[in-house]
């Protein structure tokens, strides 16, 4: 089967013809209908994480995939040929702390296919090493199912931990609308009745934003946010900032803009550090969080709500064969929602 | 009476005699018993607040007050002459958010008495305006009732807002055993099976974490903290960083500290801001939380535990009139425990 | 002024004429836009409390009210004549754990205005002790606000006390579209993306439960509500009961829909007692919770989706004089949402 | 290798000689050190669950094992011949809600060595088909650690849900000191500062409950329950009841000590059902829920007192040949602490 591969950092991807192993026990194979095109996908083969995680390569890029299972092991549960599939990324050991308490991507020692030393998704087909990576989504298009595995899954968990705080009166500061952002404002929308303002620079994103329920948009080109979220709530702050794009400047302004009590979520991996002021915090009682990825069970809310047809998920469709056309458009900022390539 | 009042910011207090409002309504006059000095006192003396919390001179210094009821005003509950009482400090609005939710420290707009436009305890009697800021305390000597009402409630806070993490297989890590830190080794311990880490530099607070129940004490003098560290948790990290102290260094050695998913608990005042990493706390999705004071039910629930006689608090008595050498012996580094006003 | 009063038990109210004190203090004078008629005051009447709750007759009737702020004391604050409030009745003592931790209707020895020894607001005016009973609700009608005090504010805490198990693939079952149920289904819809599931018998009411949102509507005439409640849920039964009928069959019915994990709130008030099965409990894990009315806080989230014009609120008026005839209408099932009194 | 064995319900197992499948991929076969004997084990061998849990006859019983890994799979890993484990006996199917939620013991579809189609402890080895059921228990003899996984952890888990409930003027009120019970003190004490109050009717576990660390113990063969629970807790009632034996008699007394907010959990499984008075339960906000076994992370907590020598276990030790003596001994009441088997 052909598998787009990275042989050395820097270097494009190559197209291979590799061999699959055939499924035994709880493994699964898959044929893959498509896989999403991220921001880390470029980090990885640049080599920026060679460091952090040593791989040997060649490997397959792609962690947000989504398919048709193929053919199954001997052991494998509740699966037939042909069933949609979303790949849960997070392999974890299964036996740590973090496992054990339902957070696989948390995991000690945790697998991210396409990301570490296990091919990813940019392939006509995937090797799943258990069933229990796998999460049904019968009666969807893989091609809108393989962006919620990350694009999705990501500001799901984020707006889960804070969801004790979006209550009627409350303000959530939003920065940026790209993948992650525009489910972001979905979720806020559809779990609490929170009043969300959104921070954006382009025109394009500033409609995207108030298409998909923003209530409030700044246009940081023009407007001081921190006076205009002053203006917007009564001088009173934000209760949370969701911050997808996590450089030092938002997060400056972030902080900034909270109300007591408030939380800062930080999603993005754009910047290094920020200073977070010590007084200021505790007098406020401030929280500033990380957030990563998302567990198996907020995977499958995030597809329950796609199947119920209520998430607007928007593709920009690659054939694999274009897979380097793909990375380029997506590096220059061409794409509009998620990048996916389809075998 | 008595009272050691402010008169101009950076100059000694003056003992002047002063009348006191008779009580009417819900207000009620206190004997004092004891009044705690603190180091927030020393800032406010100073002037550094002055921009931050405006406050016509003179005003007389305490907000750590344990007393005798001495008169009530005609619509007082529950409280008769000679009841001994602690002085809740966080004299919040009673309408905002934060006050109608527990939290009156947090108010939108409060009063807190000896630290803003409102008279504390450094006197013989003082006046509360609402018998609703008083908890009674039956059987204890105000001496050691007046260093509950802060050094013993903040911390007392911070660990509750933390004690779910607390389970037999975590350890929390400790900054600073001073007044605020004997108390946070015992309810750490009260409170939980967690395995106690202190980090301090002197001999005597070293003896003084290991009286109070630390499981381990690192000498920060001649050890490296996150070797220890290391050692100690088999290089998983600390589940919880209490940081008393708060200072740029020991936030920077809190974070490496920490285990995935960890807390850091900013509790003291010492620093500025301290850089927070953005990607290391995403991918172990730490939080930084600020914890403020204490609310009144748990005020009540300290005092319960000394009542229980479960907490030890070590204190340094001085005269009223001998309140300028009180205070300059805090300065001075000289005060084990807590030093306390006695008219 | 005139004021329904309650001379007798069992004997129909009586429009007196009546002085009222001028308002000191903290408290407040204001006069009656609208006043709620609930069931709880027919229970008050006919006597039903008299021994749980003695109360000195005559008393004015009503606790569900809505007005105009007419007189204020001297320490009253953030008040003006004229603005729109909202009564919350749950005068708390101010100093009991439960009032301090922000539960005031939870006190340990409370008054209710209307439903105790303390006048209502079936009156053209209502003395208020303290304005820190009173939440503004400007823009509003106050036609529109008195329901939000009772009816509109327990489902509303009863829908938050478990909204944290209202992920998009949970299902909530509703027993009871009356006054309360049809905001618990717009609270539900707007806090959450639960497929909510209703219990009714009447034509009207199924309507009404489908038009405030409801996902499936059960007809209790012609359906069995375990084998359609398995027929939705695909047998894995609700993630949560909210009854606000808590009758012994409802009870019995939705302890049986439950699934594993399964939360059962109480809300409502017909029956004495119903048998929790002991075995079936623990090896599902099952909750049964009673949920009582709401807090202050929880009134101002109420209010506030009110004033963002959220809330759909169904209104029967009459006139003050009346009040005989309103009371006739409800005992007798003729309203249809909130019976009100406009002075 | 021996077992013993059930070939029909209602008579005494018989020691077979029978084989032991070879461990592959990532199963493991453990030399069992002890097996603790359960009052689960003696319903289930009388036949009372059949219908429940239907099961094709010869069975090993055993659900309370530990031991020694002997052989392990090609696929485990962390493991070593000799290592002391404890095995945990909700084995979930890895894929529900409830196993990805870290609670396998509350899986939908669950397999209970020994209490199900697969067999149990009572044998000189075992197989555990995933390393990932399995606990180290390094330092530790198995005979201690057997008794942990079930008597040891269900009482660990009813304690960890109310935690939060346990402040230092809390009361916790246990029926119960049989093998469970003595945990249950225990953990009270080590996790929080709860008051605890215990009921017994019998010398032996009134001292029990003494040595353990019960603050007060109600004899209730003398005592009324409720008056002296009102006494104790000066008519407050108590926060949490523990009811571990959870008959209709120990609920109905269990509900009138509540306090107001006060939180009732069913633990033991004597009694079929009890009334929930339900304008009570709603006046009070009372909860009543079920807590069934523990999880895994929860398993690793027990044994990690046990491991820094926290906790005391009493056992009673019979050889795997005389397990119809022991069974007996169990059923006629002649244990203290709990019964194990040593093959």
């Amino acid at each position: 089967m052909k598998a787009a591969r990275l042989h050395n950092y820097g270097e494009p991807l190559q197209l291979d013809e590799v061999d699959l192993p055939k499924p035994k026990g709880d493994s699964v194979v898959i044929r893959v209908g498509a896989a999403g095109i991220c921001h880390s996908d470029i980090h990885f083969m640049h080599g920026e994480w060679q460091k952090t995680i040593p791989v040997k390569l060649p490997v397959t890029i792609g962690h947000e995939t989504a398919g048709y299972v193929e053919e199954v092991g001997e052991s494998v549960r509740g699966l037939a040929k042909g069933d949609v599939v979303a790949v849960f990324g997070g392999w974890g050991c299964g036996v740590c702390q973090f496992c054990k308490g339902g957070d696989e991507q948390l995991c000690n020692s945790p697998i991210w296919p396409g990301l570490s030393q296990s091919d990813g998704g940019y392939a006509e087909y995937m090797y799943i090493p258990s069933y229990r990576f796998l999460v049904k989504a019968p009666g969807l298009d893989p091609k809108y199912v393989a962006p919620l595995t990350d694009a999705g899954l990501t500001p799901y968990r984020a707006v889960k931990r804070i969801r004790h705080m979006l209550n009627p009166n409350s303000f959530t500061l939003l920065f940026g609308v790209g993948g992650l952002g525009s489910y972001a404002i979905q979720y806020l929308k559809l779990l609490s009745p929170t009043n969300v303002i959104t921070v954006e620079r382009s025109e394009n994103k500033i409609k995207l934003a108030k298409d998909m329920g923003s209530d409030y948009v700044i246009n940081s080109k023009n407007e001081d946010v921190v006076s205009s979220i002053n203006k917007i709530t009564g001088n009173h702050g934000v209760d949370v900032v969701l911050d997808i794009v996590a450089s030092k400047d938002t997060l400056d302004v972030g902080i900034a803009c909270l109300k007591k009590r408030g939380t800062l979520v930080l999603i993005g991996l754009m910047g290094n550090s920020f200073n977070m002021p010590i007084v200021e915090s505790i007098i406020n009682e401030y929280s500033v969080i990380g957030s990563l990825w998302g567990n198996y069970n907020e995977l499958t809310e995030v597809i329950s709500l796609a199947r119920a047809n209520k998430l607007k998920t928007i593709i920009n469709p690659f054939k694999l064969n274009d897979v380097g056309k793909a990375i380029e458009s997506l590096e220059a900022g061409k794409i509009q929602g998620r990048a996916i390539l389809i075998p």
